[in-house]
């Protein structure tokens, strides 16, 4: 066991502090007035290497580990947690594609997500279905070379994307993940409307929902088997869980960061805050339990870099890092008193967007339910 | 001791429900908005009697017993948290006018107040200064009839307000608390410029500063004696401290009726998500917890109605309210899913609303000092 | 709504204060050493009216209000916690009793309860059942006159009790709650054993076990009808469950008083204790949970009183006032340091009596379930 | 950065493990009714290398890593949760003597420690002065090659230890932390008179005060130079933190591997209780709690054994670690029903047992502190 970065982490890790301190930071809020983030910033982190380096050279990745990728993320969280989304959709998209995509459809897309030339959106969610991704309603049959789709799948970037992977039943049997397949489809059909939803944080990602009517996919652009798609692309969340918990850790240990920094400065009753116990106890709080968290994300990337079992492990890091973090973000916004509800700073706008993640991908009782059943079974879990 | 509600108690919370839910509910979302509650709104308000109905009829009150003032600002909060600041500010600087201020003025502004045809807002703390009151850098120095203001304060319906109750120093020994004048100071002066904060919540309530550069007021708007308003004045706080708590707690409640409906009738793995305990037992504890709130709030309204001493429980109920009501709230926006972070839906603004409380008249390390002295004295206090 | 004792409420409280200060917190540590409460103890608690004193006086009660009957296990659970439980169990089985008991059979329990001379002892949950009551594997089937009785039942008071009341299946059909009567059942059988559990709390309540074999029952001891025994009696739990609550918050508070005392003599870098905001807030937030628990029981009670529903409002009590008295106690034990953690203080037995009573009348989550249900209905709730 | 154990750390882990449930686990109960350790354990603890194995073989020890010394701690915590303490006190006395003693001393006492056949304790604290171990009072001043000393010190294995490591004022300046010596004191002595504490838990450890009236001890039993050694000695402190930290969640992870075979056998309403959400969800948020403080744990003695600073590390694995891990068995014992309270299962000692360690060696409130000062520097900390 070994708790130190090696030197080619720590590059990647100042690399990316630097990017998210000089050119994220500065614009954090006005990507939110924008509702969009800067295509040349999508580009930038391509040319970084910041987007998915975990995924193989020959496709456009960088082959490094995913501690390094979990490094970036949590980096890039501390001067935009919507940029990160890049990362974390990136990283998710690239893998489903390299496992599962025909050869020349992955290098077709997947450099391109490297690049950041290209966002491919990732539609498990329905509108009407929530946590319950196992039961899609958007419909594909197959007519001659091309699946005809038909439905409507919630995703990031909504109005960016070029493609979107999407879950769809191909059989009418209706049990629980069964019979559904999985199509990476290109967003440039006109039978496709795009439609922004008016989200309370997060709104440079742009989640919305594209209707599909009758959109034609080529065949080959079935990912994995037909009918089989639910359990193979569901395997590839664990390790995107443990991402998603580092990309709210970053934005918390920010927060920490700087409120350390204010309540050193600020005084009240001629003091200055920090030397209050009622002010320092509860940072120091959010220290262990930031630092506690960090570790178990690092330790779930590191079982999936092992090729190691870590389906438990990634659940811990989904529902306990978000809540966490916005718990943490929540207490410095406080302990910076008006200001801190003030616009002026960036706190309001953390707290509104890192709430998200206590629900995309997943609620904490989604995951609480995968633990129990890694621990005691199907069977005898809830 | 007694819970039930008097015949007369229940007719004005139904009455404030039913306004609140066909007159202020409809329009939340626009208040926010537009940042400005409606003048109309505010005109009713006072007609039905719902602005400071404890104050007495003399003066345009109701001579009604203040949990009945507490009823109707749980109620209005359940339609439009912000409305419910003019009844807060409305019944702290009422009392604080009928209490310190000379009859002919009092004449002049309190019952404006009762009908809603005014708004006095109240500046005790100043943008530099947060819970630490006893050190207003506002200077007041007295010139012939005339008292002349400098300095800055912070106020809730800035734009709005016809004037304002502000803590100004009127002597130059520097010991918190002492040497402090309390002034009514009419908003119409030329020398007062107005300016807008931008919060993350209570947008319609329309916070922020007035800088007076030279005001001059008459010296008949003394309020108590010149040097002792401090302490004369914040006597006055502990009664809308279990206004504010009941502010809160109703925000909560409307919210976790709303969601126990929601869950009743949103389906997950098909049944609904009431069915299961991961969902319900929130709701559950939240139930708990609100119904515990609301009688330390109705009990310290109790208290002060009978002039007894309250005011640990008025710390009591302004520390734990709103953050009850917080977190209650945030679990509710989650229980939501997807909805709850969608814009549609009100819930994501209650939460951006309720949170400023936490911070708003006093923090909860403040109101826990509060507690502290009042059980072992202010030497061994912290 | 009125939130004051009246005269006699006070008189009856102190009267149990100084009762309690001075016969009973003496020897709280000796009962537990011994194992059981002195029957003069009972005898004078008896005398003094601190036994169901909401008992018709005909029956020996004094016809109190509940709120009186709270107070006074309040009062007594400071000096005894284990006392507190003759009240509880003396307040939920002579209600089961006048009500449910022929007269002849209550005019012989009921007074010499209400006088401290017999204990009667309620037997609802069995060794293998914990909270699920409502399948009883206790048997009873008629032979002429009597009842016959084969099974084990788990009740306070194992080795004192003079009788206890018991659920026991009088039907095959196995359905929950159906085809279930209750019996008082006196102890002097030898056809009885008595086995004591060893727990590690409340060890003077003497919690143990009855086995029954071929016990014979004189039929007029039947309470309420023969097969819905279950219904009518369950019926009774939620008063009792305000008592428990107020029992909890009883030596929660005293503690809590003492704690203030120890940490404002108590020095540690030169400054009392309670200087220090991390001593200190943490007190104050213990005051405001039990405060706020307190009135929730209070309410329940006025509840019961006035013949209102409150099923929801004693669930409320049983989990939460608990559960925050064991949190506020295990809070108090550590801020006297290692003195907490010493056999000399009462701190330690203390926390492992109030433990007891998060399990003993029903788990939080049963309460949970319950409140669940009052809110949506029993096919909706989990 | 690496997570897994090298194949000789698993071997470590897999011998102590089996150790602790064959020889340790069945006589956890009868250690504490007898309230001590039987030597026998001791010398075979020794045998094995579980005491003290980080340091020099040429001393005793077996130059293992410190991770290796935190999974033995844990899994013989797992067993017997006081037996644990031998290591805690080994591996800190031990390193101390290492680093301070003169040669000759440390080769009489470290081996006898390693082997398991001497105690030596930890008298840092006094029973007057809790957390504040900067004041002593107990004296020692210089008389030709001895030094004499006069005082109490509060330590574990009071009665079986045959020296004790004590903190003792050697000059009257009466600055915290200054002036102080350390040294290593036999408790053969006639002048010693030692006194058992009554402690409601770890009673195996029998934690007691030893009574010093003109006590002589040999010059060069002096540890480090006189007058500085509290500041030589209390830097060892941190990395004992982080084994404490592992006891504490050794004792804890078994309670929750326990209570999830539990809970998928027993039932209630026909279904075996892990199938209830009420159940299961907490039992997987422990799941992720020991998890996350564990890794911070190893980490915090991974730098430890790097030579790099961890004394914030250190602070947080000491509050947090003994904290979770007394919710987390305190939840567990409450999923057991009135079998958790009972004395025959394990749970209500550990419940007891792990308690004393949010006490000893420091409480929360300390730890905060020092996190605190790591943040911010001593001047801005409280």
């Amino acid at each position: 066991m070994e708790f130190t970065l090696s030197p080619a982490q720590e590059q990647w890790r100042d690399a990316a502090r630097c990017f998210a301190q000089q050119r994220l930071a500065p614009r954090y809020q006005a990507r939110e007035q924008q509702g969009r983030i800067e295509p040349e910033v999508r580009l930038e982190m391509g040319e970084h290497g910041f987007i998915a380096p975990e995924l193989p050279a020959a496709l456009g990745g960088r082959d490094l580990d995913r501690i390094t990728s979990g490094l970036l993320v949590e980096e890039v969280a501390r001067g935009d947690f919507s940029v990160a989304y890049l990362q974390i959709v990136g990283s998710l998209v690239g893998q489903i594609l390299v496992d599962n995509a025909r050869a020349d459809v992955a290098a077709d897309w997947v450099p391109a997500i490297c690049r950041g030339e290209r966002i491919v959106g990732i539609g498990l969610t329905e509108p009407h279905a929530g946590s319950d991704a196992g039961m899609p309603e958007l419909r594909a049959r197959r007519e001659g070379d091309e699946y005809v789709l038909n439905g409507v799948k919630s995703l990031s970037f909504c109005n960016e994307a070029a493609a979107v992977v999407v879950f769809a039943r191909t059989s009418e049997q209706q049990r629980r993940g069964k019979g559904i397949s999985t199509f990476l489809v290109p967003l440039d059909s006109e039978r496709i409307t795009r439609e922004l939803c008016s989200d309370m944080g997060t709104k440079a990602v742009g989640r919305g929902e594209v209707h599909l009517d009758d959109v034609r996919v080529p065949a080959d652009h079935l990912l994995g088997e037909e009918g089989r798609g639910f359990t193979q692309v569901m395997r590839g969340f664990d390790f995107s869980r443990a991402l998603i918990g580092l990309q709210c850790l970053g934005i918390a240990q920010v927060t920490v960061d700087e409120t350390w920094q204010y309540v050193s400065r600020r005084e009240a009753f001629d003091q200055p805050l920090s030397t209050f116990q009622g002010v320092s106890f509860p940072l120091a709080e959010s220290e262990t339990l930031l630092s506690a968290a960090r570790l178990l994300c690092y330790r779930t990337l590191s079982l999936k870099d092992q090729g190691q079992p870590h389906t438990a492990e990634a659940a811990m890091c989904k529902w306990w890092a978000p809540k966490t973090a916005f718990d943490v973000v929540q207490n410095c916004l406080l302990l910076h008193g008006q200001y801190g509800y003030r616009t002026e700073l960036p706190l309001e706008q953390r707290l509104r967007d890192v709430l998200g993640l206590q629900i995309g991908d997943g609620t904490a009782q989604i995951m609480k339910l995968v633990i129990a059943r890694e621990r005691v079974g199907r069977a005898l879990a809830p």
